[in-house]
C-alpha cells in the first residue's frame, strides 16, 4: 500500500501543472523515502527531476517500492477537483492498476475521490548530472526569474546568460534589436519574505546561451517557491532549482517546512565558432566532450 | 403599458445571461402578477422556468397581459450598457412592437435607453412538472453546485447522482478513470451568509444519471443566489431551483428580499438495461411512461 | 544626444499601447521642447497627435532636433520589460541608428536595456486642425467615455453625438433596435479625484455622426487621465483630448504634474442627404469644403 497525505492539495496541484509543458507521460517512483520523478522532454534537450520527501507529508506510508505511470493531462484534470482548503491523499494498492487521489475538506464535510488507470511507460535511465557546485550560482526571486524569461522570449529564441562578480546579465538579440536585463548582487529584506535579494557566487565567470523556451517551461514552477537557484558551468547544462514549500503549514519563511524540490536541467546552445573551438580543445586535451544534448544512458526508443 | 422598475439592474442582467446557453429566443409573459418565462432548449431535453414577482420591483404596472418575444443575444448586448449602480426599467407600450430598457444612475445623472424590436415566437405549451416534493431534496451552496458540475464535465458526458440519508454523491466514469464527489449533511453557519450548509431530505433513496452539460448550463444562475435546491424523483426530471435575491436592497440574509426564482428541469438519462426494465414495468403496471424527454404538450414544429 | 528620463515607465508604456490600434509606424519628433508625434491611421480617417513636454521629465536633453522612426509593435514589446516601480530613459546618439530604452529599478538594483533599430518612415505633413474652440466642448470622465463607446460599438458601426445645453446624447441605431446614452451637466466631487463631473459648454448645438470604431481606438488612452475633453464643430472633425498625468509624482489632482497630452481627431460621417445639402451650401457660399477625410497636405504615397 502507498498512502501519502498532504496538508495542502494545491501544492501538489501546482507541482503537476508545472510539468505539463515539458512532459506528457511520466513514472512517479515511490519508496519509503518519498515520491520521486525524473523525465526528459520529447526533444531530449531538457530534464526535470522532482523529489517530495516523506517527512513533508502529514502521513506517509510505502510498503514496497513502485513506479506509477501517469498521464500528466489526466492528473491535472483530477486536480481541478481540489479547492484551496483541501488536503489530498495519494493512494495505490500493492499490485493495483489504479492511482487514487482523495481530496478532503473537513470544514465542509466534502470528499472528492478520483482514480486513474496507471500506464505502462518504458523507464528511461537518465543521466541526471551529479549534484556539484557550478562555476557560478545565483539565488534570487523565483518570480523575477519567471518575469525575465517570459519577457525575453518575445525578442528571440535564445538568451545568453553572462555572470561575473558584478552581476548577472540576461542578453537577447533578435530581429528588431537587442537588449539585456542586469541584476546586481544585493541583500534581501529580512522583514519581507518575498524580497529574497540576489546572491551571486562566482568560481569562474560564465557566458552561455540557452533556448529560452525551456527556461519559460521551468518558470512554471515559480509559484511553488520564493526563490530559485541557477547553477551554471561552462559547456555543461544549466540547473534551475526551486525548493517546494508547503505554504499552509508554515507561517514565516524560517518556519515554512520544505516538502521537496524541483530541479530542471537544460543543455546549452553552441554557436558554430564555439563548436569548432571546443572540438579543437577536445583533440588537444582529450577531455570530456561538451554536450549539446542531455543524453539518456539508454535510449528508450531503441 | 408595461413598466417594471428594478433597484438593481445587474440582477436582471445576470438573469438573462444565465439563460443564453440554453435558449436563443423566448417569450417573456407579463401580467399583473409579474414577469414569467418558460422555454425548452433546442434538443428538448431541458426546460427553464423563470418567475419575477411584481412585489420584488420598485414599481410594477402591467395594464393587460402580453407576451414579448425576445432574442436573448440582443437582450444580453443591451444589458452591457448597465453598470453596477444602475436601476433598470423595462417598458412596453400596449400594442407596441418594441421593448425598452432604461438604465438610470441618479448619482451620475446618466440615463441609457435601448429599444429592441419584438419578435413573433410561436408559443410552445410546455409540460412543466407540477410543484411536488421529490423522492429526495438537497439544499446547498449554489457556488458548490456550479463548482462540482463544472469539474465533472471534464471527465465524462454524464454524471450519476446517488442520494441517501448519509449524503449525496456525484459520480463520474470516463475514459481516464472514475471518481465521485461526496457531500454529507451538515448545518450551515448562521454567522456567514455564504455558508448555507447541506440539507438532505430523503423520502426514497435515488440514483439517477444526467447529461452533465445541461447541469453546467443551469449553474450559470448560481451567481443570483446563495443556495440551490435539487429535487430528484426516480425516472422523473431533476429540478434545480435558484431563488433570485436582490442583493442591493437587502443587507442580511434574513432581510434580503426575494425577487423570484429560476427553475431548471432535465430529463434523466437511461441506460439500455433500465430502458428495457422500465418498458417491462410499464407493460405490467400500465403506469405512466418514464420520459426520456420533457415533451411540450403541443410541439411548435408541427 | 537625446536623453529623456521619466519617473514612471508605465506612463510611457500606456502612451505607446494606446496608439498601436491606430498606427503601426510613426516618427517620434524630438527637439528641446520635448517629444512630439503626429500620425494618421491607414484609412486616413483619424489622426493622433501626442506631445510630451520636456518639463514633465526628470531629466530632458535634446542637443539637436531629430525624427525617430518607430515600429509600434516593437516598442510595445520592449515596454513589456518594464515593471510598475521602474523609471525609463529614452536615448538616441546623434546620428545614431538605434533608440534605446533603459528601465531602472533602484530598489531592486535591476536594469533592463533594449535598443531598437530606427526605421526610415516617409514623413507626412499633416493638416492637424488648429487649436480653436469648438461649437461644443464636453469635459467628463475618461473612463465613462471609454465605457460608452465600447458598449455602443456592439450595436452599430456609427454613433451620433447630439449636444445642447441640456446634455450630451450618444445615439446608436442598429439592426436589433436603437438606443442612446444621455449625460447631463453636473458638478464633480471635489473630494473624489475620479468624479470629475460633466461640464458642457455650448456655443452652437451640434449633431454629428462618427465611425464608432475609431472612438474605441481613442479610448485606449483613457487609462492615462481622469478626464477627457470632446470638442465638436459642425462638419469638422471631432477632437478627443486626454491630458497625460504622471500618477507616481503627484499625490492629489491639483498637485499631479501634467506630462503632456494626447489629441485624437476623427472626420464626421455624412449621410447622403447631408452630402447633397453641403454641396449645395458650398456652391452658394463658396466656404470651405466639409471634409469627409482628414487630408495630409502632401500625400506620402505620391
Amino acid at each position: 500500500m502507498l498512502e501519502a497525505r498532504l496538508q495542502n492539495a494545491v501544492v501538489l496541484k501546482r507541482v503537476f501543472e508545472a510539468m505539463t509543458c515539458l512532459v506528457s507521460e511520466v513514472n512517479l517512483d515511490c519508496d519509503e523515502s518519498g515520491l520521486k520523478l525524473q523525465a526528459m522532454d520529447q526533444s531530449h534537450v531538457a530534464l526535470v527531476s522532482l523529489k517530495l520527501e516523506d517527512v513533508g507529508f502529514l502521513h506517509y506510508r510505502c510498503d514496497r517500492p513502485r513506479s506509477l505511470g501517469l498521464n500528466m493531462a489526466s492528473v491535472v484534470k483530477v486536480f481541478k477537483l481540489c479547492s484551496s482548503q483541501d488536503t489530498v491523499s495519494v493512494q495505490n494498492e500493492d499490485e493495483g492498476d489504479m492511482i487514487t487521489f482523495v481530496f478532503e475538506n473537513n470544514a465542509e464535510e466534502k470528499t472528492s475521490t478520483f482514480s486513474l488507470r496507471l500506464m505502462g511507460i518504458e523507464q528511461e535511465s537518465l543521466g541526471v548530472p551529479d549534484e556539484e557546485e557550478g562555476d557560478v550560482e545565483i539565488t534570487f526571486s523565483a518570480k523575477e526569474f519567471a518575469s525575465i524569461v517570459n519577457t525575453l522570449k518575445e525578442f528571440s529564441d535564445s538568451v545568453r546568460i553572462d555572470v561575473d562578480k558584478n552581476g548577472v546579465k540576461f542578453i537577447t538579440n533578435g530581429d528588431i534589436g537587442g537588449g539585456e536585463v542586469v541584476l546586481k548582487p544585493r541583500e534581501g529584506n529580512s522583514d519581507d519574505d518575498l524580497d529574497v535579494g540576489v546572491d551571486i557566487k562566482v568560481n569562474h565567470p560564465v557566458s552561455q546561451t540557452y533556448a529560452v523556451k525551456y527556461l519559460v517551461f521551468f518558470s512554471k514552477a515559480a509559484s511553488l517557491s520564493n526563490c530559485c537557484k541557477l547553477s551554471l558551468t561552462a559547456h555543461r547544462p544549466i540547473a534551475v532549482k526551486f525548493d517546494i514549500l508547503d505554504p499552509i503549514q508554515g507561517e514565516s519563511r524560517s518556519a515554512a517546512p520544505k516538502l521537496g524540490h524541483f530541479k530542471f536541467y537544460l543543455a546549452p546552445k553552441m554557436d558554430e565558432d564555439e563548436v569548432e573551438q571546443n572540438a579543437a580543445e577536445d583533440m588537444q586535451t582529450e577531455g570530456p566532450k561538451p554536450e549539446g544534448h542531455i543524453k539518456p544512458e539508454e535510449d528508450a526508443d531503441n
